[in-house]
This record gives C-alpha cells, structure tokens and sequence, in this order.
C-alpha cells in the first residue's frame, strides 16, 4: 500500500510530502487496468502522483481547469491516458505550459492505431511527449516523468542510474534462465 | 460577393437576416482553400454562414467559449475542419448540444489519415458527423447542414430534391460529352 | 421493454404517437447485438424509432424503396450500420435528402478499417455522417438524431443538456471510486 | 478511331455487331484517363465495349435500371470504376447476375486504398471481381472480360494465348535492350 | 457427401459428368475450413469441382504444370487461395489464360492485409479476379465462378436469379424474426 | 546569426554560457532542413543547444558514447531526428537517463509511418517522447525541451506563459485577416 | 534434446564441434516460444547454434560487446528476434558486418507491423534480411541461415535440396489427406 | 564502366573471371534506375553481376528456369526486385535453394507497401531476405550479398570493415560540413 493524502476536493494524493509531484489523468476508469502499471512505476521511484478520471469530452471543463491550474497547483508532470480519438493529452497540453506525456490507449477495433495518431500528431507549438500504445507505454511515461524530475533531483538521477542497471540485469538474469532451460 | 455584417467582436457573417445560421470552424488559415468548397455550397443553398479560425490548441479558451455559447447565439448547425491531431471538431462538440459536423484535413505527412481517426472515433456520448477527407468532405459538410436544416424548412426541403436532379443531370451531361469525344 | 406498434407492412416501429421519427437500418442481423446500443440511446431520448434490416446487397431494391420514401412516411433521421465494403448508409444518402448517419460495424478480418472508409469517403454532394466503429458509434448515432430533432424540439434540448451533465457526473462518480479504491 | 453505334438513348457504343459485349461504366469522367487503358486492351483484343458514366449516388436509380437490364441488353461482362467509398461495383453488381469486374481508382487523399476496401470486401452471396488500383487494374478488367468471353469463343483462347507469347517477348525485348544499353 | 470420382493422379473430383467444372486451389491444407464455404456454394448451385492443395512456393512446379494444363484438363475457372504473401492466385495466372479468383487467407499476424495485396495488386497484363478476405470471400469465389460459367448455361441463370431471390427473401426473414423479437 | 562557441572536438555548440543546453542529433544531414524548425524555435526562446550528426547505425560508438557522456557534458535534453527504422533516439535513450525526444523524419516511401513507429513504440523502461511527423514535430521538440527545462527555470516559465498567449493571438489575427478577405 | 556446450561467460552453445556457428538472439525471453521454431529448424539441419537474450535497450553495451566481436569468435550468421520499436537486428547490423537476419514479432498492440517496419526499413549501407512476422519469419531465419552457410559447405546444399522435396511432398500428402476426408 | 563478358544467351555479365557471381533481377524495366544502386554498390566492393530482366507473371517459365538452374550456373546469391504483388523474389526462392535477397519497388499507389508484404510475408520454408522498400533497399540488397561472400572471402571481409569506416566517416564529414554551415 502506498500512502495516501486528502485533497480539497476529497481526490486523494498518493505522495510523499516534499516531493515533485506527477498528475496522471485517465479519460475512462477502464484505463486504470493499464495505467496501474504507470502509477506502480513513480512509486517505485519514490515519485508521489496523484491519480484522477478526467474527460476532454465529458467532463471538458474540469479538464481545462485542472490543466489550467496544475502549475500552480504543484504539479510538475502531467501524464494523459486516453484511447480512441485520445484528445485528453492535447486537450491539457493546450491549456498547461507543463510538460505533457500522452498514453494512447489499445481500446476499441483500431487497437490504439486512432490513440496512437490522435495524441501523436499535434501541431506546432503544443507538444505532447507521446509514449508507446498500452502497458509498455503507460510503463514509460513513468520512467520519462522521473528523468524530467531528475534533472534537479540528484537522488532521482542516482535512482535513474540503478534502473538502467536493474534493466540490464533482468535481461541477463533471463538469460541465465533461458540457459538452464536449455540444457 | 455575398452579403456580410458585423458580429460584436468584429467577426464578419455572411448571413440573410432570418435565416438559420451555420458556423464553419477552421483549425487554420491554411484550410480556408479547402473549406471555401464548404462555403460556397452553404451560399448555393442560400444558408447564412460564420466563418472563424479557432484552434482547439492554441486558442482553447476562445474555442471552448464558442462552442458552448454557440446555441444561445443563433447557430443551428457547427462545422469544424481540422488537420493531424484534429481535436477541433471533438472539443467543439464537448462543449455544445448542437450537431457538430467534423471534415479532416489532408495536412502532414499521413495525408488526412491521422486527421479521420482523430475526428471519428468519438467515445459514446459525444458524436461528430464526420465527412470524408479535404474537398469532398468540405462540400459535403454544407450539404448535411442543409438536410438537417430542411427537417424544419420547405424551401431547402425543394433545394434539396432539386441538389439530387443536378447531381444526376451533371452525370448525364458528363456521359454525353464522353460520348461525343468518344466518335 | 417498450411500446410497439404495427406499420403496414408488419414492422414493428417503437414509437411514442406524434413524436419525431428515427429508422435504425441494419445490413444484418448480426449487427443487432452492437446497434441495440443505438436504440436503447434513443429511448433514453424518449425518441422513437423503427429497426429493420436492410441491405445495400442483398434486398437493394427495398433499400431504394425505403430511403426513397423515408421522408414522405414521417422520418426524420436515417440511421445505417454495415460492415466490410459498407455500402448501406451510402445507398440510402443516393437515394434520400434526409440526414443519414452511418456506423460503421467492426466485422470481418480488417476489424471495421474496411466498413469506415466505405461509409466516410463519400463523393461530393452525397454526404454520410460517419460515426466511430462499433458501439460507440452506435450510441453516437442516437446522440446525433437527437441533436439534429432537438434543433426545433425545446424538451430534447434540455435532456440534451441533461445528457452532458450526466456525462460529466458519471466522470465524477468514476473518479470517486478510483479514489476509494486507492485508498 | 473505333466504330461507334448509336444506342436508342444515344448513348454510343464501340462495337463490332455480333461480338460479346462489355460494358465499362465510371463514376465519374475524371476517371477516363486511366479506364482509356481498359477500353484500348479490350479493343485489342477485338472485343466491343460500351462505355458510361454512371453513379451509384448521383444517378442510382439510372445505375440501378442498367443493371438490372445489362444482361437482356445482351451485355455478358460489366466493369465498374471507382473512386473513394467506391461503391459503384457493389451497386451494379447487386442488380445484374453477370460478372462484374471492379477497379478501384486512385483518387482522393487515401490513393485508392478506400476504394480497393470499399470494392473488395463484399458481403458473401454478391462478389465483385476486384482488380489493382489505377492503370494496371484497368488494364486488367479487360483481359479478365476477354478471359471470360474466350469460355465460349475460340478466337479470343487464341488471342489470350498470343498475349500471353507477347508479355513474354516484351520482357524478353526489354532485357535485350536492358543488356545493350549495359555496354 | 457429394459424388466423387478419381482421376488418373488419384485426385477425388467432385462433379457431376459433362458439366463445367472448376478447380478450388489451396496453398495449405489449413485454408479447408474456410474454402469448405466455397465448395459448398458451388454444390447448391450443381456446380463441379475438384480440390486440391498445390503451393506456390512449395510445389511450384506442380502449380505451374497444373496451372498450365487446366485448360486443356477441361478446367473453365480456377479458384485459388492462399494467405500471408499469396502468391498462388498469381501464380497460376502466369501459366493460365483462364479465369483465376484469388481469395485471400486471413492468416498470420497481419489478419490478411498482406494476402489482399499480394493477390490483389497484380502486374498489367494478368488479372486475378479478387474476392474479399477470408469466409465471405470463399462463398463469392463459387458465385462470381457460377455467373462466370452462367454466360453459356441458361440453366444456371436461372439459379443466379433464384439465389438473389433467396438472398433478398433472407433478409427479409430475418428482418421478421428481428422484429418479432423486438415485442 | 546566433553565438557560436568551440567544443574540443570542433563541434561548434550554439549556446548562451551559463544557460541550460539542449542537444540536437540527427541522423542524416538531410534532416536538417526540418529540424531547423528546431533549433530555431529554441532560440527564439534562449535556450542554447548543440547541433550534431549522428547515425544510430553509421557510426553507433560515437553516438553510444555520445549518449553515455551527454549528462556530465551537461546536456539536459537530448533530441533526436531520424527517418525510416528510425532507431536514434530509442539507441540514445539506451545509454543516457536524460529525457530523449524523438522526431519522426517523413523521408522515404512510407512518409514516416516507419519513422513513428520505430520510435515511439519504446520496449518498457526506456522511454522516447516521441513528437509528430516532421516538421510540426521538429518545432515541439523544442517547445517540449523548454517546457521541461522550465521546470526548475522562471525565466522560461514566463516565456512559455507568452508563448501560449502568442498562439492565440496568432490564430485571432488570421481570423481577422481572413475577415477581411471575406468582405 | 539436443548437446550443449559451455562457454566462458557460461552461456550453453547448441553445437556440433566444428560445424559453422549461427546465433540466434532475441529481446526478450517472451520471444523464446515463437523463435524456438528457428533453433528447431537449425537443428533438424544439423547446424549448430547459439541462443541468447540482449537487449538493444536495456543491455546495448552487451549487445554493440557481441555484435562486434560474433566474427572473432566463429559466428557466421546472426539471427535476430525482437517485438515492438524492434532495434535488436538493426543494432547488431550496426556493429557487424556478418549477415544479420531479422524477425519482426507480433508482440504489443500493433501485432508486430511496427516490429517489421522497425526491422526492414534500414538506411543505406547497413541491411538486416528482414523475415515475415513471427512463427514464419522464425523457421525462415534458420533456412536462410542455412543457404548461407550452404554456400561453401556441400552436405548442407544436399540438405536444402532435400528441404525442398520435403516441403513439396508434405504438400502432396496434405492433399491426399484432404481427398480421402472428401470421399 | 564496367567489365562485361557475353553469356551464351547473349546476355551481358558484368564480372571479373573466378570471383564470386551476383544476380540482379528486375521485375521491370522501369525498376532498373532504382536498381542500379544495387549494382554500383556491388561494383564497388568488386562483385561481379549479371542483371537481367525476368518477370514471376510474364515470363514465369523462364523465371523458374532461371532460378532453378542459378546454381549450377555459378551463382551464389540472387537479388530480386519487384513492385506491387511482388512474386518476384518469392517464385526465385520456390525454385533456389540460394540465399534470395528481395527488393520491394514503390510503384503504383500503395508506394511499396503491397509490395513489401508480398516480399517478406513468405510462408515457412521459404525464405526471401527482404530489404526496405525503394533505393535504400537496392543498396543493401548488394551489401548484404557481399556480407554473405564474404563468409568464404577475406578480401570481401576486409572491404566490409573499411565500408564501416567509410559509413562513419561519412557521418563525421557530414557533420562537420554541417558546422561550418552554422558559423
């Protein structure tokens, strides 16, 4: 279990006091099953987030508010999980100055190829840092988040380093396995 | 030319007064050569139309503002055209009840396709009437206005029949120019 | 279930007396189970409407018949769901002025990729309001409907507003039992 | 120049009398350009052809009706071309019992692929012979027609073998060119 | 079961004596499930025909010998299937002036797209009549192969007549059963 | 011009001292006409920033110990251009914790759908920001860079705050000047 | 089973002493059940093999330390497997000058056309012989491999004209299968 | 130019006497200014070629023969180049048991893509080492032969380790180039 804060408004803030502070916005509660992996990756960096189901088309206006607001708010990273036509990352990046990393989502009969596209492919001037389609992408936004933190967090740097190092690892220690299996 | 007066804010309509009144949304200055196909239908019909460029990225707020005063402001029916990550038509309709008509532009690299799935894949609850890409889709964004205008009005109800005999007239004119060159 | 009554030739329409008029055509009748959603939308409207299965294929003279005479036998809005080379809501734009919304059905081994472009890329003059594959075009066609009879309906007008409020609520309560979950 | 006859509407058509006929119906006169390449393999081959304009959403029912009587007009082989939501072929070919031989052209933002979709992807019961998009499909609607006729006539086996002798030589003349202009 | 007689390689022909007779190819004993729909559609419509699995790539040889020799073999259609690079449609229409259908295969990992256009997307010079993916494109091989065969059999224009009859009485039974449900 | 300093291998580095530093890779010297978009956008807002080619597959030592090295060489984000199987950036973001953003060049038959996909579709743990096709996606490279270079940067906060409202203020003078056109 | 040897970092090599040398490398060990279809079809040639996970991202110093040394210590062929942004082949071909074969997995939402544009699309000067997408792709790799080292060792060219008679008598026994099931 | 001796048929082979033999074939004329990379590349490293104009469709029986007898002819390793539903590479390899290294063309509209699935996607057994689509590809085609030559030719080796140099100082040149452009 992680540790968990009441805001204002009853949502409630997984973080560790005095620490950067990430929003990951879902457009739908079915996207959770996927961004659980993102949310499992910040705290696994010590990253304290905060977790909300927003709609750029049902709930607009709370979106543009919370996107207009974030900055002041404390946010630093805002992540945008979204499938389908996904304007959830564009729509927030069109109202933050904060970095904005886009998730496209795998639902629907296009397997995220619209997300994919619609969170990808925006204009000059309002960047979205699109991640890969489903868990792997969800995953990575994380990761960016924290190497976006780390850039004045020499613990996050040093953390950063270790996971390289536990990546590489991982690979060698199924390699081992894979060996044994072999025999 | 066609008849045009002044809006509050300086925005140009083109409009007969007492008419029911369309508003042709571009996310661009660079799509007003393809949504003039738009216009000009709109004008053969004798229906009155706003043109506007508003960015579903760069002027949000201006857009979210429109969107949802759209219906309080006389408008009956909303067309947006937008390339790449085509959010216009989506945010437009997040915003306002009125039918909202979404013609994807071919600009970028992935010609429109991007632009379609962006408009298209709409989550349940929030429809845009999507038209093909570019100049097709253009003219035919005017013509689904006037059929949804002509359910309550007889005069575009007889355009309308009269818009169908043209269309096979024009075919017939064309097969027999064929048939002349073809001797 | 709801009210049914007998049209002349046996169709069942469901229909409150005197209120506008929907026809929710179907190639199919493996489309039911995805276009159900479309219908049952429509009642939550209080809209009535008529379900047939007609096709661009099979029975295209009926199909000509039926959207010739659409307009004259009280409908308002024409509704088309198809799959694969999607020529149903195509058909029945060639041969109506009503509006006529087209939704794509995702069967078939290219998963709906095939049904959309037959169903969006209209010729100029021909126009098809194309929604999303699937169910959620499904449901969007009824928004759409709506949207379109609301234009002279005040009562649809506001379950229109009641609609968007419902959306943005279910966001709300979804957040709220992510957050309790969290805990 | 080919010999022309008048048919009763005026339509002409390219024929020697007493030979099977072809009809080559385009939904549009900008796709001449490319099915000229078609009626020209046909003629080579010797065998009369008809060629229209026809829509299956501007002029339906005048597709319909000629479908519906190609075959006791004395028509055997009818080939449709297409642009975009192509779906001239389906139309004709849900009418007629003859074979009906689909080219998809490469028109509009997507080149083709929505109409090779829309062609191709049939519903089971109604096939469409489909070809390639653009000037190789055309050309080939022809010798699949000519493959059809030479079933019942011995004349057009002969030529299809002698076409065959000339696509060979053909490769055969250009590598020999190929090799000197390699000195 | 059908009638089956052995020719003089041991291949079982399913034919009635003295009728038309088409070949249904496979590239692999996997594509039976499918062309199974194509077999059967040629039985309802008394049609012959033998099956076979030749590959293009792994017995070429025999493809090309009995590609080339269908003719003389008393062959009039030849039907082929095959998936991924589908190579076998076209194969045979190099060694063939027969008519030759290609059905694509949905096998592997890209759902068919790649048999599409490897059938599809023939050279000029040497068509192949190309039928949708998989099931629906099976049962339209043996129908485009009747209305092929048809051109001189009076009595299977009859049967073509009755199959759009029964397709269209399909619809309409099941448009009744639909609406019987709906109660 | 912009200000130029000497780095110890001769690359001349574009950089006010003291500000914080972006580098600029690409993978062919053909990209350059893009991604000046880049460069030229990150001087518009001061930030400074080194421009380099590098080949993820041509010279891959120099770019691995570019990447390695470019953290205590003081690099804070490094972008990364490359078209076809565009593996730079995903190889840069192998060896360096620093955020990588990456921009699909459109080069080739495939106008960048490669490019996207080899970028963007990161395995788990290393992530790429990946940005749009081309030249949109060259400019928010830049704006992306500066929004995270913001994060610990007051100076570029204001900035990006004016950013956004040029944006907007850019959109509303070409729907002036389009007004006027209108007249 | 099949004989291992040690190495010295203790990966077990698949080998016949003194027999040509291919590895086969993969991502990640989630690819060990489609690529053992490459080690089985090496095998059955009797050529001896080598199979180790690396990762272009998570291990890439590992993977640029093999690549650049698989000559030195007696490899021949490389075989590389990888799902996604796939960079493992292209990376090996970057520090190799062996023939490096990749194949393209079907993992992640795209099922593996991102995997297959990332592997083939490489720039001038660097190839990877790219295989289809998965099981395929993977037995494809091992004959390959075997027609390379075929081309100085006459036993293996005895096995792959064996190879051939195999495939096509496999393809004659399926159809005598086939015929007695339709008897 | 280049050294070219007669063949007994007349075509021209572009070699040095006893070093290993390369052929180069193309689907069509119109692919030799594409393919013609491919030979220079080969002339460069000093590999012999024959090119040759043959076609799967059009001249199938001298395709077959051709490739059944390119070993026994001397050759070592066969380049095929075609476009659309390119057979090309995949009938050479039905009929080689030599390394087959496939070219995909970007003619026609699809640009490459048919045309690349219908290379790579060969059914297992059958291998095409597939290169990317258009000039790209023609140049690797020919290094990858030389990789494979290679195995069995220290001078081809050597050449290989000074084409990695040349790539990289290409790269270094470039960039260089690249920063005097930036003064």
């Amino acid at each position: 279990v992680w540790k968990v804060s009441l805001d204002q408004d009853g949502t409630k803030s997984m973080a560790k006091t005095n620490t950067p502070r990430v929003a990951v916005i879902m457009g739908s509660d079915s996207d959770w099953s996927v961004m659980k992996n993102c949310v499992e990756a910040l705290k696994e960096f010590g990253v304290s987030c905060e977790v909300r189901i927003l709609s750029a088309h049902r709930s607009p206006e709370q979106t543009a508010e919370f996107a207009s607001r974030a900055q002041e708010n404390g946010f630093q990273v805002l992540i945008a999980a979204a499938g389908m036509a996904a304007h959830l990352a564009g729509v927030i990046a069109a109202h933050a100055s904060l970095p904005v990393i886009g998730v496209p989502m795998a639902s629907g009969a296009l397997q995220g190829v619209d997300a994919l596209l619609s969170t990808v492919q925006m204009p000059p001037g309002i960047p979205v840092a699109t991640m890969g389609i489903g868990p792997a992408g969800a995953k990575n936004a994380a990761v960016l988040a924290v190497q976006i933190l780390a850039l004045s967090d020499k613990s996050l740097q040093k953390k950063l380093r270790q996971h390289k190092t536990d990546l590489r690892q991982s690979v060698e220690r199924k390699n081992t396995e894979l060996q044994n299996q072999l025999v």
